[in-house]
C-alpha cells in the first residue's frame, strides 16, 4: 500500500515545503486556463449554432454577438483584476460576497460555483473525449472507458499537486495557442492580403440562404450561448492560494495572461470565420465539422499543422476539467473553514492540496459520466448559470466593497463603477441566460441551487450545536478524587492478561478481572480452571506484594454478545459507587500482518468499540496492547522517525 | 441494519435456546438427506450413460451395476450405523480418522470433505437450474441469477438455522417421495401384473442395437459413475451436532430412513428401467429427456402426477445444496476448534449456527457459479472422488477404532468385519472412480486436496507458536510500581479536554497536555491563545487544588501524520523513565449517528490505531468517550437490558 501511494503520488510532503510547491503564472495560466482557453472552441461554436437558424446571414452577423461577449469580457477582467487585489488570500465570489453581502449571497455564490466545477468536470471530458471519438470512430464503443481513464488521470494529477498537474497540462496548452496562434496569423494575414475575401485552401460547405431575417430574439440567444465562452475566467480569483510570493502580481499577470489570449482567440476568429464564410454544422448530421476544424482547414489544408492543431485542441477540451480541479478544492476548503461543509474538506493531504475535495469532485463527476454514458452534452445548458451568477454575485459583492471603501473616505470613482458596470453587465447576461436557457434544462441548477445552501446551512448548524455542546468557557473544577474502579476483560491466563493487570494495579487499588464465558456458543463450557489460575497466579502473588488481591467475576453472555453484560456490570458499579469513575482494561493483541486480522475474533475492538458507543462518560476504555514480535524502544516507528526527523521537536 | 437482520434471519437466540433449536428424524431427513435422495435421479441415469454406449444392452446390464452399488450402500449403512453410536458428538470421518488413524489422515478426510461439500453446492444448484432451464426454456438466460437466487435462498435459510432449513425443505422433499413412491409403486404392479413386459403409456425412445459386447472395464466405469448415487451418506454422521436428545437414536433413525429410501428408489428405478426399456439420451442432443422423466410418463402418462413428480424433483436437486449448509459449517467448526482453521468458524452466530462457515461455502460456491456461468457439469468428475476418499478414510478409521477396542479386551468381531468389509469395498471403489475419471478432472481434486492440507497445517502452525508466545506459567511478578505518565491529546480547550485531564488526574500525578500544531496543513497557523487558556483553565486550577500543575506540549506535525510526533515524545519520555508506562489520554467524541462519521476528521481513531499499532507494551491509550447527547446511567444501553436480562447476573 505504502509503495503504491509513493509511486503514484509521490513522497508526503512536509509543511515546511508548503512554499516550495506554489505555482506562477507558466505553470498557473495552463492549470487555470485551460477551461477558459477551451471556451475559445466552443462560444463561438455556440452562438453560431444558434446562428445557423438564418444561414449565411448569421455568420455575418457574428460580429454584433461577439463584440458585447468581448466587452464583458474586459469588463470581467478589469473586475476580477480588482477583486485579486482586494482579496489576495481567497478571492472568489464566495469570499467576496460573504464579506460584503452576508453570508447567504456567499453560499449562494459557493453553492453556484460548486455545481458549476463539477458540472464543468463531466461537460469538458466528455466533450473532449465526443471531439476525439468523431476523429477516429473506432473509439466509439470506448466512450465511457475513455472518459473515465481522463477522469482517473487528471485526478491523481492533481492528487500529486496543483504543481505537477499545472505542468503536465502544460504541454498540449502550450501546443495549442502555438499551433492555433500560427494559424490565426496565417489567416489573418491572408485575409488582409486578399482584402477581406481570402481564398480557403479547404473550402468550408456552402451555407444556405434562408428567408428569414435576423431578429434581437435570435442575437440574444446567440449572445446567451456564446456567453459559455467566458466561463473559467474566474478561476483564478479562486486558486489564489495556489500562487506563490508575489502572489498579487502572479495573480495578475495569470489572469491578464488567460483573458488576453482567449479575447485575442475569439476576436480573430471570429473575424476569420466572418471571412471565411463558416458556419455551425449540425452536429446529428453525418460528415459534422467543427467551426474551429472548418476554419484551420480552410488556412492551411489538412496538413501536419492541422492535424497537431486538431490534437491539441482535443486535449485541451478533455484536460479542461483541470481547471475545476484547482478551484473546486480550494473553494470547499474555505468554506469548510466556515464550517459549511465537512472538517475533512479542509485538510491538506499527503501531498499538501486537499484531497479530500479532489476526490469528492471526481466521484461526482464519475457518477455524472456513469449515469449519461460519457455523453453529457444535455448538460450543457445547466453550466453556464452558475457561471454567471457567480460572475454577478461577485460583481455586486465588489461594489458593496467601494462603497464601503467610500464611506471611509477612500477615493473610489472608477474601481467602483467597473465594478457596477461589471455587476449589471453580467446581470443582464445571467437574466438572457436563465430565459434563454430555461427550457432546456436551466431549471435544474435553479432547483438544485437551493438544495445544496440548504445542505450547507444544515451542516454549519450541526458544528455550531457541537460547538455549544463541548464549549467549555470555566476552568478545571477539580477536587480530591479516589482512582476509578479498574477492570480488566481476561479472555484465558496469558501473557496479554498478566501484562493488563499489572499495570491495572498502578492505576487504582481496585482491580476486578472480568471473564465472559460462553462467547463462541453454548458447547464452549465454562472454564473453571481460570478461576484456579486466577487464585494462584493474581490474588496470591498481589496479596504478598501488598496489593488488595483483585477478584476474577465471571459473566455469562447468553447471546455471545461481548458488550452487555460488561456494560451491565459496569453500571452495577456506578450505581454502588457514584462517586468514581470506571476503566475497563482491554488487552489487545496487535495484528501485525494482514493475515493475522482474518485468524482472530477481534473481541477486543468489538468490546473496546461497543463500550465507547454505550458506555456513558463515566466510562473509559484502556487499550493494552501486545505484540507476538518483540517490539524494543529503539524500534519502534522506524518510519516516524524518518519522516518527521526534527520536525517533532517539544517547542 | 437491525431490522433487516430481524426480518431476514428472526431475533438473536441465547445459548439457552440451543436444546429448542435441534431437530429430529422429521426435519433431518430432509434437512440431511436432500443429497443423498437426489442422488436417486442421477446416480441411474450417470451408470446408463456410460451402459448407452452398447445400445439396448446396456439397459440389460443395469442390474449388474447397481447390485454392488445397493451391496456398497447397505456396508456404508452398518459402518456409519456403528460410526454414530461411536462418535455421537461429533461423527464425521474428521473425527474419527483423526481419532485412529492420527492429524494427517484426519486433515485428508477434513479436506475432502470440505471440497466434497463445496462442489456439492455448486453442482447440485446447478443441476437443478439445468433441469429447470430444459423443462422451461425461456428461462434459459436467467442461468447465472437463478443459480445464485437459489444459493442465497439456501444460505439465508441456513443462517436461519438448521431447524428452519430443514422445515422449509421437507416440502419438496416429502412431496418427491410421495410423487415418486406412488409412480413406482404403480410401475411395480404393472410389471407384476404384466408378467415384466408393462407396457408404457409413454413409450420412450427406441435404443439403438449396437454391434459392441459389454465388456468388464464398462461395467466397472458404469459402476464408478453410478458411486455417485452414494454421496450425502456422510452427511448423518457430519451433522451430529443438530441432534436433539437422544442423539444416537435420532441419528441412526435418520440414517437409517435416508438410506432406506435411497435404497429402495434406486433397486425399483433399476428394475422398472430395466422392464420398460428405459436408456439415457444423449444430453448435448435435442428432445433430451432425463431416465427420471421417461420413466414417469411411461408409468402415468404426462398428467398432473407427472408434472407434480418432476416439478419435487427439480426443487429436490436444486436444494440438495442444503445437505453441504448442514455439514460444512460443522465440519469447519471441528476442524477451527482444533485449530486447523481461522477461530471465527467456530464462533456461534445469530441464530446459533456456525455463521463464518456458513458464510464461507455461500461465498466459494457463488465464486464457482458465476465463473462456470451457472454451468458447472464439468465439475461432477472432481467430486466423487472426495466423497469416496471421505469413505474410506471414515472406515479405515474405524477398523482401527475395533482393533483398539479387541485389544482392550472387548468382543468386537461383526462390527470390526463390517467396517473391514466396508473400507476394502469403498477403497476399492475409490481405487476404480479415481482410475476412471482421472482424466475427466479428477486430477484436480487430487491436487487441490493437499493444497487445502497444507492450509490447514499452517493455519495451526499459526496458532500454536501464537500460543507459545503468550503463554504465561507463571504468576504476576508484582514490585511496587509507580503511577505511569499520562499524556492528554488535546486538540482544542472544550469539555472533552476538560473530562479528559480531570479523569488523568485520577489516574497519576504526572499529567503533560499534548497538542499538535499544523495538523490540517500548513495554513492553519499555530494557536498560541491554547498556552494562555491552559494556564488559566488547568494549571492554575490544579495547583490551587493541590495537584502538580500539568504541562502543556506543542508538537509540530510536519507531516500531518498525527501519531509520529506524539510516539517520538513518548519514546523521549520512555527513555528519561525506564521504569515507568505511559498511556495516552484520548478524548474521543462518540458519534452516535451515520452522518456524524462524515462530518469528523476521525483524528481520535486514527491516533489510538496508530499509537496502538507502533507504540509496544510500555504504552498505553486510553479512550476518554465524550458524547453530544446527554447518556444519563439508566439510560445505556436498552437493547442490552433488554437483551441480556437476568443472564448477565454475576456469578
Amino acid at each position: 500500500m505504502i509503495r503504491i501511494g509513493q509511486i503514484l503520488l509521490g513522497r508526503r510532503l512536509a509543511n515546511r515545503e508548503q512554499a516550495e510547491r506554489k505555482i506562477g503564472p507558466l505553470e498557473a495560466v495552463p492549470a487555470m486556463g485551460l477551461d477558459g482557453l477551451g471556451s475559445s472552441a466552443y462560444g463561438p461554436e455556440a452562438a453560431l449554432a444558434v446562428l445557423a437558424a438564418v444561414g449565411a446571414a448569421g455568420t455575418d452577423s457574428i460580429g454584433w454577438v461577439m463584440a458585447p461577449i468581448l466587452a464583458l469580457l474586459a469588463v470581467l477582467f478589469v473586475s476580477y483584476w480588482q477583486t485579486i487585489a482586494a482579496y489576495p488570500s481567497n478571492g472568489g465570489a464566495y469570499a467576496v460576497a460573504r464579506e460584503n453581502l452576508g453570508t447567504d449571497a456567499g453560499l449562494l455564490a459557493a453553492a453556484a460555483l460548486m455545481i458549476d466545477y463539477v458540472l464543468n468536470v463531466a461537460v469538458g471530458i466528455s466533450a473532449g473525449v465526443a471531439a476525439l471519438v468523431s476523429a477516429l470512430p473506432a473509439l466509439h464503443p470506448y466512450t465511457l472507458p475513455l472518459c473515465l481513464g481522463i477522469l482517473g488521470f487528471v485526478t491523481l494529477m492533481n492528487l500529486r499537486g496543483t504543481l505537477d498537474a499545472g505542468r503536465v497540462v502544460a504541454v498540449p496548452t502550450y501546443l495549442f495557442l502555438a499551433a492555433f496562434g500560427l494559424i490565426l496569423a496565417i489567416g489573418a494575414w491572408r485575409t488582409l492580403a486578399s482584402g477581406g475575401q481570402p481564398e480557403p485552401l479547404v473550402a468550408p460547405p456552402a451555407q444556405p440562404q434562408v428567408a428569414q431575417a435576423v431578429t434581437l430574439w435570435l442575437l440574444l440567444r446567440a449572445f446567451a450561448s456564446g456567453c459559455t465562452a467566458m466561463t473559467g475566467v474566474e478561476a483564478v480569483s479562486n486558486g489564489m492560494g495556489a500562487f506563490r510570493d508575489p502572489v498579487v502580481r502572479n495573480g495578475h499577470r495569470t489572469l491578464a495572461a488567460i483573458v488576453a489570449i482567449l479575447g485575442v482567440l475569439l476576436a480573430v476568429i471570429s473575424w476569420l470565420v466572418h471571412a471565411y464564410g463558416i458556419g455551425a454544422m449540425d452536429q446529428a448530421r453525418d460528415g459534422y465539422r467543427s467551426v474551429l476544424s472548418q476554419l484551420a482547414s480552410a488556412v492551411v489544408g489538412r496538413g501536419v499543422l492541422y492535424y497537431v492543431a486538431i490534437g491539441a485542441l482535443l486535449a485541451v477540451l478533455a484536460l479542461s476539467a483541470n481547471t475545476s480541479f484547482v478551484g473546486f478544492p480550494r473553494l470547499c476548503r474555505m468554506v469548510a473553514a466556515d464550517g459549511f461543509l465537512p472538517k475533512p474538506f479542509a485538510v491538506a493531504g499527503r501531498r499538501l492540496v486537499f484531497s479530500v475535495g479532489i476526490g469528492y469532485l471526481a466521484v461526482t463527476a464519475g457518477l455524472l459520466l456513469v449515469v449519461f454514458g460519457g455523453i453529457t452534452e444535455h448538460l450543457i445548458p445547466l453550466f453556464a448559470i452558475g457561471a454567471f451568477l457567480t460572475f454577478t454575485i461577485s460583481q455586486a459583492g465588489m461594489v458593496m466593497h467601494w462603497l464601503r471603501r467610500r464611506r471611509e473616505g477612500e477615493r473610489v470613482g472608477l474601481k467602483l463603477a467597473i465594478n457596477g458596470l461589471g455587476a449589471c453587465a453580467t446581470g443582464v447576461a445571467l437574466a438572457v441566460i436563465t430565459v434563454a436557457k430555461f427550457a432546456d434544462g436551466a431549471w435544474i441548477t435553479l432547483l438544485v441551487i437551493p438544495a445544496v445552501i440548504v445542505l450547507l446551512k444544515a451542516i454549519r448548524r450541526y458544528y455550531v450545536r457541537l460547538d455549544l455542546k463541548v464549549h467549555d468557557p470555566t476552568p478545571l473544577a477539580l477536587k480530591p478524587a479516589q482512582p476509578p474502579l479498574v477492570l480488566v476483560a481476561i479472555e484465558e491466563w496469558n501473557q496479554l492478561a498478566d501484562h493488563a493487570i499489572t499495570l491495572a494495579l498502578t492505576l487504582s487499588p481496585h482491580v476486578l478481572g472480568v471473564h465472559l464465558a460462553d462467547l463462541a456458543g453454548p458447547d464452549e463450557g465454562y472454564d473453571r480452571k481460570l478461576q484456579e489460575r486466577w487464585e494462584r497466579n493474581v490474588a496470591a502473588p498481589a496479596r504478598a506484594a501488598g496489593f488488595p488481591a483483585p477478584r476474577l467475576v465471571v459473566l455469562q453472555a447468553q447471546y455471545r454478545a461481548i458488550h452487555a453484560p460488561v456494560l451491565q456490570l459496569v453500571r452495577e458499579l456506578e450505581l454502588q459507587h457514584p462517586d468514581r469513575s470506571v476503566a475497563v482494561l482491554v488487552p489487545e493483541l496487535v495484528k501485525e500482518r494482514w493475515y493475522q486480522k482474518l485468524l482472530h475474533t477481534h473481541r477486543a475492538q468489538r468490546l473496546r468499540h461497543a463500550l465507547l458507543k454505550h458506555g456513558g462518560t463515566r466510562l473509559t476504555v484502556v487499550s493494552v496492547p501486545w505484540y507476538l514480535e518483540a517490539m524494543p524502544l529503539a524500534d519502534a516507528p522506524k518510519e516516524a522517525v524518518e519522516k518527521e526527523g526534527a520536525g517533532a521537536a517539544v517547542v
